[in-house]
């Protein structure tokens, strides 16, 4: 199932057969699952099938030029004619034209387009609809279709990214993706129950995001310390050699934390993935109760894990002195790889507006004395209790802060429109705090969750692991405390002599770790080829490994590069 | 002079026509200054005229493979042998090799190289020697030389950054650079009353990567703030049109702070740029006084403008969403030509790290009692004050932290040298908090620099503009602030309601600078070939030039890519 195909096309496998992203990912990832959840059984049928032998490959087309964040404001129309019994599927303006799907510029034939729905003279919104855009056969373009490839990117040039219009392409009324509304042969409009359904495939991408997140991060961790234990350098004691780098706490500092990060992520992913399923299931069945809490939190996480992911992977890179600027390093692609999730699939500041949202409406439940559900129970029970030198003081105490974050942006944003500001101008104004707010729970759960996790994991491993992996959980939520001592400090009655402690048990921790730091990289047991890096391989023959990718770069073929005559000769020659 | 030769090297007139890096740069900006610094007068004037002319063209090859930061432990070696008063260089080793000079790759035919200087069986460490690469007239590798381009890199592609190899090449004695030290005919080697005079180039390139991080990040503002004016999107309003997405606070407050950035790294880099010629003349008329305090502050104040920059450079990315990412936003360049900066001419971990040592010994003055220099006198005056809606609470505020952590710091320190840890290995314990330590040191000096050049700025300036220019003091103020925010809540009497007031602050001065957003970044006065960029172009024809660079994209030559018929065509037919 789809969950085997994440594996080739995420992180793993994946990236080390297209170092810079794949043009089939979309095919997987969003057609087959557009098409399974937004398609009848008689459309799934007969695409889904094809679409799994790779008979068509197929992409989604959603952005145009002009929209991504905003779908509503898609441009695109597909008119309904009952006469023919086809939709007209149209480029009205340029800013209308499709822009970003991966895969097709030149691979796919087939896509998923997006588009308003007009039929008997009204607009019925957005709706999707499988749209043949090449020949079987020849691969050209079908009549009426315009399609490039949109240009070089910071990264995942290798999946072909492509522009789309269309100049009144006629596909069958059977096309557009009926599961939940429908347009009769008579151009009858017929309405879903829910709208909500079709939040499914959206909802299983971002999960499938936090987790590849995690993934990335991983590797980029793996290749920085084991260069970091290959790399000597400078001499802090006169008579004593080079230390290893790894062995600068600075050093131990900016990776040892990412090393907790990996697994922070990877449980919250799993808990999502987990959710997904369950309210999946749960939709099939009609019920929806858990829908908002999974999307508020998929949001969140999703921003937070591409975010810090992102940042975590350029710390490693950065970590590496000059050879991390390589692109041999392999640490620039995978940055790449990794930031383009921070605007894909919801940008993020949209995404963590959306989580605000649901937070105003939990502390309004709450002001209201009514029952909050699981993910923001906290928000009734947390309290600011007095420093521990323990994960569950961190925990509660950022679970506190989350708390009168989110009071504070509530009671912010109620007092403007006690002003007379509208309720838009009002979330906007509160909207730096809105943010803020949904980015403390976020934290505050990606803790609570690693900690949950760990708590069955102790069970289960041999006693020196044991303690390994509890350091790592007590260096992410130390970390993290940092990350929002700003916060805390504001909202608790943590003091500066609870800061200096946190700091020592920071330091300590460092020291506890190094001498497993490798052994923990080495035990993700990621494959050299999957790495990709001069730096980062089993074997540690960093330098030999530099030299031999610098030797091929073409630029090396020849001894007197041709723009030696042609250029720098003159110029040298010349008097300037 | 070199002052002219910046503008066309650096941020401005040099990244339109080489908009990745330029090969030349080497040459001026090391190249020159180098001989210039190092040179006796004889070898300046036999040099410096056919540099000037460009007859040859030099690089600075210190790095190798195995050593950048620890030049110490550089291993190419340079022995005399006073028989044919000739110096023999030699690369030793696989990690002996000369990595990443600038230009050496295809461009430059001489070199400055460091190497270690062995003379009558001694060592004397590293010194300078010109070494000519190629032919003049055939650019061919001389005998003994092996030149290639080190291979792709994260950016900075069209700089040529090569590796060079020596195979016992021989040059006149007359091309160490002896300035200071000698080597006599005989291998008497004669050393320099003082080897501080060679750290003058060093300094010069610190100097300017503040203004060219500076004028990068001003590139990058301009392109995000207007592409925010003339992107629309979402509809918080059902009845009114899209807003300009600048209309968002959370737009405004991801974009605004980075205006006032570039003015605080720009004034910084003047008052720098006048210390170093200061510094400099003092230090020919043998005075060396200013020194470390000079260096001290140029090693922070690189350090964090070149992260704060390529931070903001990103931010700029992200904040124009999807198309951001493509090439043609100038954006992703921008960012690998600033981030690189993080990393060359002193890692930033490093220099961070010297700057701690002149604090340290700073703050042992102060216990002292002793008179402390200008840029640290505030460790003496600083004082804890009651919350003001002003700057100069902030810069007081800052100042005051900047000097609790420098104290702390001092104090973890010498507890460990007093439990008998060796002082190598208390420094690396504390260096987590002697980097932060350093890092608050400059911050605080950024913004008290500020504040003092617009004492004087809004003497010259109209009142409205006035009034403009101190919005954006007082909001690069905040920015700070809130970056140091667990700092000012662990360190002084701020309070919750503090923050809270501080916060207001922020949205109002947002609100307030909104209108003037345009004129400020427009004000930068940068040509439109100069940003080099679809989303920033004054004209604002965002989706025109994004359509027409995607039309230049040699992928969308021919209609079916040559891969179909190869590639996918087979893989579509094949049985899955
Ligand atoms: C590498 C890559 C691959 C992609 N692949 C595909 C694909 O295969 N198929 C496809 O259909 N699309 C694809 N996309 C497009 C992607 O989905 C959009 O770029 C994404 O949804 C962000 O939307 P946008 O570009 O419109 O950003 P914008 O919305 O224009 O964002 C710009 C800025 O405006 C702000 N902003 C926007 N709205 C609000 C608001 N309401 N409140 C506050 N701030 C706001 C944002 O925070 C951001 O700072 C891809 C994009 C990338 C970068
Ligand atoms: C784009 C680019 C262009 C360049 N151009 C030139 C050029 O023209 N000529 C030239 O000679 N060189 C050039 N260089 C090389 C550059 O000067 C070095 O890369 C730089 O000095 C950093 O040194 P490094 O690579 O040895 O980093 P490393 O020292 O190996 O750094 C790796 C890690 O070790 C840590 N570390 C190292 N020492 C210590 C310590 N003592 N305490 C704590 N932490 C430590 C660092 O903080 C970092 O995290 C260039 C580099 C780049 C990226
Ligand atoms: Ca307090």
């Amino acid at each position: 199932g789809i969950a085997n195909y994440r594996e080739i096309l995420g992180g793993q496998i994946g990236s080390a057969i297209m170092k810079d992203g794949n043009p089939l990912t979309l095919h997987y990832v969003m057609f087959i699952p557009t098409v399974m959840g937004q398609g009848t059984y008689e459309q799934q049928a007969e695409w889904i099938q094809k679409a799994w032998n790779c008979d068509i490959v197929g992409t989604y087309a959603q952005t145009e030029l002009g929209h991504g964040t905003f779908i509503r404001g898609l441009e695109t129309t597909a008119t309904y004619d009952p006469k023919t019994e086809e939709f007209v599927i149209h480029s009205p303006t340029l800013t209308s034209y499709k822009w970003w799907p991966g895969g097709l510029g030149h691979t796919a034939n087939y896509a998923v387009v997006v588009a308003q729905l007009n039929t008997l003279g009204k607009c019925y919104g957005i709706h999707s609809f499988i749209v043949q855009l090449r020949d079987e056969e020849t691969h050209k373009p079908l009549p009426g279709i315009k399609i490039g490839e949109i240009g070089c990117k910071l990264g995942m040039n290798t999946t072909n990214n492509g522009y789309l219009g269309f100049d009144n392409v006629r596909i069958p009324r059977k096309q557009m993706l009926m599961k939940n509304n429908k347009v009769l042969k008579d151009g009858t409009y017929v309405e879903s129950p829910s709208s909500k359904l079709t939040y499914g495939t959206m909802m299983f991408v971002r999960v499938v995001i936090v987790q590849d997140a995690a993934d990335y991060l991983k590797k980029a961790v793996i290749i920085a310390i084991r260069y970091s234990c290959v790399r000597r350098q400078s001499q802090p004691k006169p008579d004593e050699p080079e230390p290893q780098i790894l062995d600068y706490i600075t050093q131990q500092y900016k990776l040892f934390p990412l090393i907790s990060t990996y697994y922070a992520f990877r449980y919250s992913a799993t808990w999502l993935w987990d959710m997904y399923n369950n309210v999946s299931s749960e939709l099939e069945a009609g019920m929806l109760d858990q829908l908002p809490e999974l999307h508020a939190l998929a949001c969140c996480l999703k921003a937070i894990s591409s975010t810090d992911a992102a940042l975590g992977i350029e710390m490693c890179r950065l970590a590496c002195g000059g050879h991390g600027y390589m692109m041999s390093s392999n640490l620039p692609t995978t940055y790449g790889l990794v930031t383009a999730m921070c605007t894909y699939e919801g940008e993020n500041t949209v995404l963590l507006l959306q989580t605000a949202r649901f937070l105003m409406k939990a502390w309004q439940i709450k002001v209201d004395g009514q029952k909050l559900t699981p993910t923001v129970e906290y928000l009734q029970s947390a309290r600011d209790t007095v420093y521990q030198r323990n994960v569950h003081w961190i925990i509660s105490t950022l679970q506190y802060v989350a708390a009168r974050k989110i009071e504070l942006a509530w009671q912010h944003m109620n007092e403007r429109i006690q002003k007379g500001i509208s309720s838009e101008d009002a979330w906007n104004q509160t909207s730096i705090e809105l943010t803020a707010a949904a980015e403390a729970h976020g934290r505050a759960f990606i803790v609570s969750m690693y900690c949950t996790t760990m708590e069955d994991i102790k069970k289960t491993v041999s006693k020196p692991l044991r303690l390994v992996l509890i350091q790592l959980l007590d260096l992410y939520g130390i970390t993290t405390a940092f990350k929002c001592l700003g916060d805390i400090l504001r909202f608790t009655k943590a003091t500066g002599a609870d800061i200096e402690d946190l700091q020592l048990w920071l330091e300590e921790l460092l020291t506890l770790l190094r001498p497993n730091a490798v052994g923990l990289v080495d035990s993700f047991d990621v494959r050299d080829e999957v790495l990709s890096s001069a730096l980062g391989a089993y074997d540690g023959n960093v330098y030999e490994r530099l030299f031999e990718e610098a030797s091929k770069s073409p630029l090396n073929s020849e001894p007197v590069h041709k723009s030696f005559d042609r250029y720098l000769k003159p110029f040298l020659k010349s008097q300037l």
